[in-house]
């Protein structure tokens, strides 16, 4: 099986390195020539175009920042859908909105190409490590035929339904990371307005119903004020985007994240946009301290 | 050392039996005399005011509904004050306002009187078991004399702060808990509205970043629409009236935990106060889906 793969950025880098050294033949595509180096080091050949690259290669990984991207090397001039032989399967980790994506995928399956959704999340050293969270969204079948390629770059894969279903899955990751950052960082401010420790509030809660990884992770991150991404609050914010743009095309009420989507916005504004997105909390200090 | 009760509601009569089990003298005193059958019967005796049980005993227990109650017994008419021999420590386990938890403990104190504020986590079964999680408000040195109770009805034991600091880890805890139905309850109802299903969604996060109790806990309980208490929404609507009165006291903008009380006011206003406040989510499915 030879892998074609487009998106050679902090995520899809460590990711295709890791295919190559299970041992894959692998294609590489990048906008950017000098993100192929590393790859055709480590052994990869490199497409002139998405759509060449296509034609060579089982499966096309597509690994972008955002919905025009990804429309772009899919769809676009010299995009995979020009390039493709029949039978070809194209397996998205881009996190886009699930609208687009189901869109693209009808107009792929037109031309007897299968697309499968596949947001990831744990971050740069999940990637590195391939232990990263893998959701899927498409058929089955193609599931099946792509599933020990996905092994090697995830730890934990969950067909969660059809096409856009993946991406449902991480926009829902991201509200809910999203506002427990935001009550971790009330309620720390709360405390320490009310001169309470808050590194002791989060010991005291950990052992109880509030418990969440955000708590023990990144309640840890707003106590050391240490926020090394992790994850980027820019990154958080078009990923919260996303999320607001389909809860308002599916008609959906989500007053909650909208919300913590104004804390996200306000610490981008802040130029804070670099770092993880656990900085949320110093927007909150901001305000509720002078 | 011989202790007093009072309160013998849901919580106190399984918390005061455990005291009894455990080998303490156990005098006790409810306002409605039917709550104190269960304990006489298991060996208790009965005062006949808060006051008079003060008298006789050297740690009382407080385990009232409101911060109204907390007054009556301890500083009203025939109150804990008006009894206590000096050197007194009073354990309140009621969850009410820091506020008026620190008013009291200094009330107390003038008369040699020492108060811990140790509201606690857990819910009918944690009491029942023993495991509850006590975030302790006071001083050091009291909270040590008291330790072996303590560690009679709960499984952790947390020392947060000065007086006050239980009652502000406690209105953290249900602000985090609040939040996280909130955020639970948006991402299931965007998955239902895009024919994604929540259960596969809860199956892919539970494995990342967005893992919590109350995702695996009461997230189940929002797909099985099972809502027997567990903790029920009329009292989660009383703790979060004292985060939000707690917070305009401190002037502490709280808008994600404004946000999320607003849906469990709903819930109470719709006849569903005495189920689980995971039935949060029916609120927003009713938003949502009409």
């Amino acid at each position: 099986m030879k892998v074609g793969y487009i998106g050679l950025g902090i995520m899809g880098r460590p990711m295709a390195a890791n295919l190559l050294k299970a041992g894959y033949e692998v294609c590489v595509w990048a906008r950017r020539p000098e993100s192929l180096e590393p790859l055709k080091a480590a052994g990869a050949t490199v497409a002139a175009s998405p759509a060449e690259l296509a034609g060579q290669v089982d499966v096309v990984f597509t690994n972008v920042s955002d919905t025009a991207d990804v429309e772009a090397v899919l769809l676009g001039e010299n995009g995979v859908i020009h390039g493709a032989r029949p039978g070809l399967i194209v397996v998205d980790h881009s996190t886009i909105a699930a609208g687009a994506s189901r869109r693209m995928a009808e107009k792929l399956a037109g031309q007897g190409i299968q697309m499968l959704d596949v947001p990831v999340s744990g971050g740069e050293q999940g990637a590195i490590d391939g232990t990263l969270t893998l959701m899927v969204g498409g058929e089955a079948e193609a599931l099946e035929k792509v599933r020990p390629l996905l092994e090697v770059v995830g730890g934990t894969i969950t067909h969660v339904g059809g096409p856009g279903a993946g991406q449902i899955a991480k926009t829902c990751n991201q509200m809910i990371v999203a506002q427990s950052l935001q009550a971790i960082g009330e309620a720390f401010t709360l405390a320490e307005a009310a001169d309470v420790d808050p590194a002791r509030v989060r010991e005291a809660l950990l052992g109880g119903f509030a418990y969440s990884r955000i708590l023990e992770v990144h309640g840890q991150r707003m106590l050391d004020k240490n926020y090394r991404p992790g994850f980027k609050a820019r990154l958080h914010r078009k990923d919260m985007g996303i999320a607001l743009q389909t809860a308002a095309e599916l008609g959906v009420a989500t007053p909650g994240s909208a919300v913590a989507t104004q804390f996200i916005n306000a610490l981008v504004g802040q130029d804070m946009g670099e770092l993880d997105s656990s900085a949320l909390v110093e927007m909150l200090r901001r305000l509720n301290k002078g």
